[in-house]
């Protein structure tokens, strides 16, 4: 089962519910917004991430405003672009805003993106289920689960899914550094969801891969180019290296939604790279000294041909991917199909 | 250069000197340890650290206690027995101690000891420049200089002398959790080397090696078996597949005491594990909950196969290293070499 990450919380005043992830891996804090500077600031400093869970979580806190300004559409359409605007670069959450604004910011809309995304994920997860090993050890990357869709996940989701179905797995977390999504996130995503796991630092990965025998890696993706070469978490690409070195299959669980039908290949995909304190502190403390030069690109692209399959929504796509993703492109709407 | 890690102090009282490496990376602290108690308690709290390092503070404090106790042979043999049980595993601390109990405990000896390292170094250095590209980038992992050796060390005397020699390298240095030697330690050898250098997470190598254009990747040893099997700071593994993917030459660069001519392959090489408290936490704060389970091998091993060339004393070893690692075996001491 699926932990909630967003809910809505109906009483006296309404609110947004989260749990907070600034303050894990040290608790579950389950917390409420109440008001437009709430869900802005929520969003914001990251108290909710993953750009599915900002959605759903923006979806609910336009609901939210429409409420305090039921009466006034001034100041609830003002409302709405600060939320709009709380994560600038965050896709989803713009889809998200500017849907609700169409569907007149009801509440039940906001709960079809939820149901949406919570459907979505279940595809992937049951797609994917099928490619794990009825039994044996398994290692993901990152953050991927409800945390980061406020759903049942995507590369988590699927390995949850295949636990849920009777598979008795064992997962091997990469910490993921710089920024630990998989310390501090990912191993209380698997501790909820009842999966055994394991974390390990990022260089045991492949040390891990051969002496426990891993049968399958399942990583997310934020980019997905015609070819399948896919841009994700910095650390995918050597996890991925590794895997066909030891003759592992390596899966990438990703919507349809990140998959850009317009780039042929991932050359053309920029790197985002992030603040050098990330490498060179944790925690606020210096892990290295202050003038040390840093390269922290926060992504790398793993060659399609790297990947055994990319498990989507309507199924998993195989090599040869100049073939089978843009079969993806002519699918009907994933939410057309629910019904 | 190489700077000086470990020194003798004349004077009164006389010490050893040592820069303490629990300081850094906030700042370059050069204490002196006066008393046998100092002595044992600075090895043993890891105020130095790398095998051949201590070995070098190792018989540095056998002279200081000798003279100590220069008329109670036996405080001193207890004295010297306290030093060589500092660090039980340190198989070059035992080497030191019973080599200066041997040749009468004189402060001649220990310089002996040292300078033998530091010939023994600056010869690995000299093979392995040759390796390396005029011009270009290069990658390392863990910590190899001259805090591991007390001369201009292994992997990263290759790196230094191929630097003083000329060549315009720049380095890229693997932070090396869990206990950053590579982000604490190696950043800070290079930038007192004057050699330019970049520190990156762990996960990012792959893409480094790639993105960089990567010519070369040079790393130290804790074990090497006769078929070239390696055994390294864990992460190495991981950092030789990547290379080997993306077509870059993977060197190791250790001194022939670390060859173990009675193994055949790496197979039998005991990996340590340790405490799951270095993952799962970074300078006292948890990075994970505390009930998470951790796989935290020390170690991990590079099969032969994959390793273009292993730099020793006596020159490059290259495959297949089944004739030309034993044949190292048969050469005379390098001590004897030198004069």
């Amino acid at each position: 089962m699926a932990m909630d990450v967003v809910w809505w919380e109906a009483g006296e005043p309404p609110a947004v519910g989260f749990v907070d992830q600034r303050a894990l891996p040290g608790k579950l804090a389950r917390e409420r917004a109440t008001t437009t500077g709430e869900v802005v600031e929520t969003i914001a400093s990251l108290g909710v991430r993953g750009a599915p869970c900002i959605g759903v979580f923006g979806a609910y806190g336009v609901a939210l405003v429409r409420l305090h300004h039921a009466d006034d559409d001034g100041a609830f359409e003002g409302a709405a672009a600060r939320i709009r605007a709380a994560r600038p670069t965050a896709v989803n959450l713009g889809w998200a805003v500017d849907r609700m604004l169409l569907a007149g910011a009801t509440l039940e809309e906001a709960r079809a993106i939820h149901a949406e995304q919570l459907a979505v994920d279940r595809a992937m997860g049951a797609f994917g289920a099928e490619l794990l090993p009825v039994k044996g050890a398994v290692l993901t990357h990152c953050n991927t689960g409800p945390f980061a869709t406020a759903g049942t996940g995507t590369a988590l989701g699927v390995i949850i899914a295949a636990h849920d179905a009777g598979k008795k797995l064992h997962v091997y977390v990469d910490e993921t550094r710089p920024l630990l999504q998989g310390a501090r996130l990912t191993t209380f995503e698997l501790a909820a969801a009842g999966v055994p796991a394991t974390l390990i630092a990022d260089g045991a990965a492949a040390a891990t891969m051969r002496a426990k025998d891993v049968k399958a890696v399942v990583v997310g993706a934020d980019r997905i180019a015609r070819n399948g070469d896919t841009a994700n978490k910095i650390g995918t690409f050597g996890v991925a290296i590794a895997a066909a070195h030891l003759g592992i299959p390596f899966y990438v669980a990703a919507p349809r939604s990140t998959i850009d039908f317009t780039l042929a290949t991932g050359d053309a995909i920029e790197i985002e790279e992030r603040h050098p304190e990330e490498v060179r502190s944790l925690g606020g403390r210096p892990t290295a000294a202050e003038d040390t030069a840093v390269y922290n690109p926060a992504f790398d692209v793993t060659p399609g041909r790297l990947i055994a399959g990319i498990i989507t929504e309507y199924g998993v796509a195989r090599p040869p991917y100049d073939e089978s993703i843009p079969d993806l492109a002519t699918r009907p709407s994933f939410a057309v199909l629910q019904h």
